[in-house]
């Protein structure tokens, strides 16, 4: 069959090298002669994959000495409640650009007080808020750096007075990052760097939790760290696969060439939806996110959104449809998106009429 | 390369069927000329997976409509505090049977009292306890159905008087069980069921949690029953493997045939640990485990031992050696080891000799 140009969300687009090495993985592991997905984790082959996935992760991100890579399981959102669980003592901090940012901000809200410091809520989050002030007595500044169903991102950091916490769940590994400016980084893997069913822990290893209640092993940074993330069964298919995932990412140049590879699409998608009367982008200008691009008909016509979606259909293009929030179309354009997807894309747009 | 015979206590083996359709699926997805590690979780093809995972669960172990599955992240050692956290409102009876039901006793103390109904850890838990009384204004009864490390297995379950939660990760799929007596049943997924990275909850569906503490979202089980497993994103590629696997169980005849296999093993080599002097069984006969079988060297000399392991690594029998707390060895025999490799294992210990 033909190629497929995979915009979806997330779970996304990876490197076909990574698929070709799982499937070695899965029929002979690291030449064990048993397979990835029965291998036991304490095996020399699978620490192998660990240490080798903390390295890269180090190696590309230039992680300093001073923080650690932890591979976890449940997701962002299980992140949601364990960094106030962990850091929530009396008061956090938090910048809300969107529905995850909102969903962070439900939970925190179970364990003390939240201060919002600023929202762009009331204009269907098309922004990123600037300008706002960081509550010097805060445990923590959490912000989420790309939204990807409102298409924003935040370009430049803040300087912040207290510990930065940030969810990069759907950006990481497309732009060099300064790791040092962030006490915890985190990452749900199914967009840049793997399968869905691991989450990507980067923090600050001298980090200690509040003592105001007990914290049950699992949800323990500092147990996770200690025992080099397999306190429990780790998992090992989805930390393997975002292995060969950034193995793939460090052969292309880094995270420079992703960020050069990242700016190429973007160029191209936006400069179409700006030149082309028929489409609008619906952010600012200045926050339009390199990952996840979200354009709307002029014309916001529910027949001739259904024409263009069957042109889009027609020409290999899947996973375009806009978040229901948001509405018309999304691209997501995420680290193994070939510049020729994007173009595909262009070429339909180039070519739809009314 | 020769044939591996996997005794790994998990990760551990599975149908060779489940993966050699892994491998398509990262091909080519159900049709979708994507690969299941790259397709979106909200998919038509992907959706058809948790509904076909949830019937399978369903058929197999006769799950009453009271109850439903859920498919989440974190392992059972995530039981181990999302139980108390949703259920202990003033106190909880634990059965204590080994190093897994002694973590969720640990857990379970940062939310109220415990009450250790019983325990053989004076024996080293080489023995199930039995005829021991379980508090009738308990919140609930948790016990463990069988002990991985210790080679013990619950051959029945008491009468409770109140309800009854039970970790079966080590068991699960591998007998009949009476799902209708439990409120909840849990199993990581990497013995019997799947690959690492996906955690089975059958939950007794109108259960409601204690109203004592918040529950963050994820915890929720209710809120995963609502979203039918997919609050967040699933680990994908673990559940479409864990089908896979059942799909082979129930082609094989079902739970029903896979205990009457279990048996077999479980015979084959329990029959020739007592037959043979050179050897010895670690546990109580009647309480031995038919998926986890611990033995030891009469003389337990550390140079025989090694010998031992040799002659077993000679023959292509792999994960054999016992855990650090128990010594000797253990033979995990879960549902799709044939019993050819416990032949291999039995001949080995049939032809040895100090």
């Amino acid at each position: 069959m033909s190629k497929v140009h995979n915009f979806s969300a997330g779970p996304s687009i990876l490197a076909p090298e990574a698929f070709e090495k799982a499937i070695e993985a899965i029929r002979n592991f690291a030449g064990t002669g048993l397979s990835i997905l029965e291998v036991s984790h304490r095996s020399k082959q699978f620490e192998q994959v660990m240490d080798d996935a903390r390295a890269i992760v180090r190696e590309l991100l230039q992680v300093p000495d001073t923080h650690e890579s932890l591979f976890l399981q449940g997701g962002a959102s299980s992140q949601f409640y364990m960094i106030p669980h962990n850091y929530l003592g009396t008061k956090a901090a938090y910048l809300n650009t969107g529905v995850w940012a909102s969903g962070a901000i439900k939970e925190a809200k179970l364990y003390g007080e939240v201060i919002e410091v600023a929202s762009s809520k009331a204009q269907n989050f098309n922004y990123i808020p600037k300008n706002y002030e960081i509550p010097a007595d805060a445990d923590y500044f959490h912000c989420t750096s790309n939204n990807t169903i409102y298409g924003t991102q935040m370009r430049s950091f803040p300087k912040s007075p207290v510990p930065m916490i940030c969810d990069m769940s759907s950006d990481i590994f497309s732009r060099p990052v300064q790791v040092a400016d962030f006490d915890l980084i985190y990452a749900g893997a199914q967009k840049n760097m793997g399968p869905a069913g691991v989450t990507l822990v980067i923090f600050k290893k001298d980090k200690q939790p509040v003592s105001v209640r007990p914290i049950p092993s699992m949800l323990d940074y500092r147990i996770h760290l200690d025992k080099e993330s397999m306190y429990n069964t780790p998992p090992a298919f989805a930390i393997l696969v975002s292995l060969y995932n950034l193995i793939w990412v460090k052969e292309c140049g880094g995270v420079a060439e992703m960020e050069k590879r990242a700016n190429d699409r973007a160029s191209l998608l936006y400069g179409e939806i700006d030149r082309n009367p028929l489409f609008k982008g619906t952010c600012a200008a200045e926050d339009r996110s390199h990952m996840n691009v979200c354009f709307v008909l002029q014309d916001e016509n529910p027949e001739l959104e259904a024409k263009f979606m069957a042109a889009c259909k027609e020409a290999g293009i899947s996973g375009i449809k806009g978040h229901r929030l948001v509405g018309g179309f999304r691209a997501s354009m995420y680290n193994a998106l070939p510049l020729e997807s994007t173009q595909a894309l262009v070429n339909v747009m180039q070519t739809f009429h009314s």
